[in-house]
């Protein structure tokens, strides 16, 4: 088991005959997943996602996967095959497609349809190909072939990977319930086939891996809204990820069963819910979903609305309704509402704050601490040991984790019976050939985090969101000083101002004379040089700051010439 | 039932005979506990606490109640009572202390220990009056009766206050574990004497009111814990909170029984296992107790570290540990890391970022989520039942709580038969008069969270806490031109700078002639006002960030006159 490696050098050349697996996204985060796999001059791409931010990373719209490393090579690239339809495994399709927008684009009916609904915002018209389970399809060298996985949102898929280098399993992300709505497992039979005929690598999802057992069927959450529907008096209101159609199903089947009619709110609801029921992944019985205007016309105690908003996102429909800011909606109340869904790690402080602003307002709020009202997509070790004890893989390349998840991932892949050297633990941007029939380590190409903000991609990187940190923290004090460009007298200021800094009027009135008097020694020692004045204005100040506040904020010393 | 009143006036007066009761910290968030009690002219202060920042609050140190409504009354303040010695219901003792150093301090042995190491730092050396379960005391006109209860420290104390306005009962923090290691039970039959002599008014712990069912014994973390030794073949590192003795007591139970030695790591931790020790709280056994240099000189599978950082702390013992900056201890392959702690909300992403670089490392690491290796301190909705079932209280007011919990627990007490118009549902400020048996919401006083930052508390406020949002989001675009005092004439600049915004170092390239020719028409139309100036410069390079970049830096545009 190899692991916690900083300081790999580039990866030697391919040999012939070998398969290189490249990770650029997915391991050491949950998010950006994004797998690269060459063979004979060759490139196929799994997944290509984005992950959300958190505190680390203040301002950030998005982070996308590096693609530094193939930029190069977009030519090679067969295909980018997608599992299935969450944005950390589409939501950098559109950024890597505006280098080249003819990549083909591989996944099931509904990963497909959601990914065209994002590029069409763009005005990307992707090639696509279409695939289901049970199907074979060449990609270049890649032969692939397409296994039913059981997820958090309908037609996801895993994918073997055949090249003469040998067999590859990507699980994808998955769990196994035995008892799914739509009847559609994860095809245990299938790997066990695979495991039959010789996995060289088993690439599988990690996210659950710490979490000892199985999961709890979806089909359990129903009597839960069951009995929230049976208590409730007034309006229903529930929210859930906007791309879990079959929790959705399960509140639509409830509002039917209690004589509620439902109204869908918010923009990717309504519209992942259109695309569901027109492929026939979700059941709508007649007149039961109606527009929201309907809805509110209606007594609250034959209402339920199904919004965005779960993980406590201030501009979500949820979001607004909890502060009163909402075009048609106000929380009242007698209102009941259930958050169906998980909390995504970092997002606890929105999503509590929400439900607080929510029970302030006078609402019932159910949420998963509470009541069985959500369950997680991904295996939890009991069943990773299945997919383990069925496939028997040559090697295991634990993926999509922190580094505790593929940490405790890689523990039972040697629990299991993989031998421990042949246990591959990566971060993002490791280089992993398998050659021969087994997998090494052999490098590391460049895998930063790439930030999105605003209209820009990649101009904030690590040393400014440090800058924004600091800010942050402890705010600024800015001090400008005017100087004669020729004599280098100071012939204006020093100004000094502060931002985030104190609320106290007189706060610089201490420092202001300090910073005179440096600059009149550093005249009288015949410095006229800007950039030294500056360095002398930052440390006057951030001496001074230091002794009487115990505070760093960024000092921002300004010299003007005139 | 009352509530989410947000423009309550002042109260009226205290009607004679009524008490007042205000609660300054602990309704609306967890922490900064503080109740105020007024009779007869005299007040009566129970537990006075910070509440630790969020996000929400960058840079801040600790949060303070506001001490604006009794600060010209404290000599009428007879004593504060403390509940127990956690921070959020001492740590603002020593604050408060800073405006009157001599008001006594009541409460266990433990708590006043605790409290008084804290202002032993400061120099402050307080009145302190000690008190135990079964104990009478007479507080100025408040008579007050302590009553043991079980939380997550030892010591822990309930209080009733007896005034001729009525009897209430201050519960503090409490669960209801019924084989507490040191076998000290909540007083429950205590509680009911009460309720049998007619409580009217009763204050409860709400923390964990949305929680259904009954808290897991402390002692079912003994076989947990023994398991993990048993497996564990190097060192073993334990974090928890440092005033857990009792879960403490429990890895030194597992240490003695698989023969190992433990050293406290952690200034608080080695602090307050030594005041337990010396106070009969803490059993150790002979010579199972080193010093870190000699535990460091056994073999790996003979240690225990005892630690703090159990909440991600970067400057903590585990979090230095977990990054290699530990003077002593770097965590290897083959160590096993316990977190037997809760994770406080908001925390999350510092827990999980310390257990993923200590997986990184190579640990196998062991937290809540993984092992019932915790347990909370607060009761949950079915031990509130059973005090609300007790005690009868004719008013209920549910305290220390966010308002999801206070509202969960006024439902619990109105299930539990307390009239709807009986359950006050307050946050910090509100002013409730118990006046002739019936409690009432009478008015509201200022209650702003007071902020520490440094050395300073209170020059720090939400419009400057705004201001470090938008700065640590956007960072900032400074612009600076000089112009003549006399003519208005720009003479100097604009010179362009930025922090936290960009790394193209192009980025300004386009904006420079805006502001040139933005002030050049100023000039034109012989504006020279500098406060317009500014307005100018601000708006020119605000509208164009918006358009080329969509984001929302904060503009400082400085104008400085020579």
């Amino acid at each position: 088991m190899t692991g916690a490696h900083t300081e790999l050098e580039l990866p030697p050349p391919l040999p012939a005959g070998g398969l290189r697996v490249t990770p650029l996204g997915g391991l050491g985060a949950i998010g950006r997943n994004m797998t690269v796999f060459e063979y004979g001059g060759k490139l196929l791409i799994v997944d290509c996602g984005v992950l959300f931010p958190d505190v680390e990373q203040p301002g950030v719209d998005l982070i996308l996967p590096d693609f530094t490393a193939i930029l190069d090579r977009l030519e090679d690239v067969q295909a980018i095959v997608l599992t299935h339809g969450h944005e950390d495994h589409i939501g950098a399709v559109p950024y890597l497609l505006a280098h080249k927008p003819d990549i083909p684009l591989v996944g099931s009916q509904f990963t497909l349809a959601l990914v065209e609904a994002k590029l069409a915002e763009r005005r990307i018209e992707p090639y696509t190909l279409t695939v289901r389970e049970g199907r074979r399809e060449p990609l270049g060298p890649f032969e692939c072939e397409f296994f039913a996985v059981n997820h958090s949102i309908p037609d996801a898929l895993a994918v073997a990977i055949r090249t003469p280098a040998g067999l590859v399993l990507h699980t994808g992300d998955f769990k196994m319930d035995q008892l799914p709505l739509d009847g559609r497992v994860t095809d245990l039979a299938g790997f066990a086939r695979l495991g039959a005929e010789g996995v060289d690598l088993l690439l599988s999802d990690s996210t659950n891996a710490e979490i000892p057992g199985f999961v709890t069927p979806e089909r359990d959450i129903g009597p839960v809204l069951d009995s929230i529907f049976a208590k409730a008096t007034g309006r229903i209101i529930v929210a859930s990820f906007a791309s879990h159609v079959h929790r959705v199903q399960q509140v639509l089947d409830s509002a039917y069963e209690y004589d509620r009619k439902v109204a869908f709110i918010g923009r990717s609801m309504v519209r992942n819910m259109g695309i569901a029921r027109d492929l026939g992944l979700l059941r709508i019985n007649a007149g039961l979903v109606v527009g929201l205007e309907e809805a509110t016309a209606l007594p609250p105690d034959q209402i339920v609305l199904m919004s965005t908003g779960s993980q406590g996102e201030p501009m979500s429909a949820l979001g607004r309704m909890a502060v009163g800011d909402h075009r048609h909606i106000t929380v009242a109340p007698g209102d009941t509402v259930v958050l169906a869904s998980s909390l995504v790690p970092g997002n606890e402080t929105s999503v509590y704050r929400v439900i607080n602003q929510l029970s302030r307002a006078g609402a019932t709020v159910i949420h998963k601490d509470v009541a069985k009202v959500h369950v997680s997509g991904h295996s939890p070790a009991g069943e990773l040991l299945y997919v383990l004890n069925v496939v028997k893989p040559r090697n295991l390349m634990p993926v999509h984790g922190e580094w505790r998840h593929l940490r405790a991932h890689a523990r039972l892949g040697i629990e299991s019976g993989v031998p421990a050297d042949r246990v591959v633990l990566c971060e993002d941007g490791d280089v992993v050939d398998l050659v021969e029939g087994r997998a090494r380590l052999v490098g590391h190409v460049k895998s930063r985090y790439v930030y999105v903000d605003g209209l820009a991609v990649g101009d904030v990187g690590e040393s400014l969101l440090t800058e924004r940190r600091i800010l942050g923290d402890g705010g600024f004090i800015a001090a400008t000083v005017v100087v004669d460009s020729v004599t280098g007298k100071v012939v204006g200021g020093p100004t000094v101002s502060a931002k985030g800094f104190s609320e106290d009027p007189e706060a610089f009135n201490a420092v202001v004379p300090l910073i005179t008097e440096a600059l009149d020694r550093a005249a009288l020692e015949g410095i006229t040089d800007p950039h030294q004045l500056q360095q002398i204005v930052r440390r006057t100040v951030g001496r001074w700051v230091n002794e009487a506040y115990r505070r760093r904020p960024m000092i921002v010393p300004t010299v003007v010439e005139v």
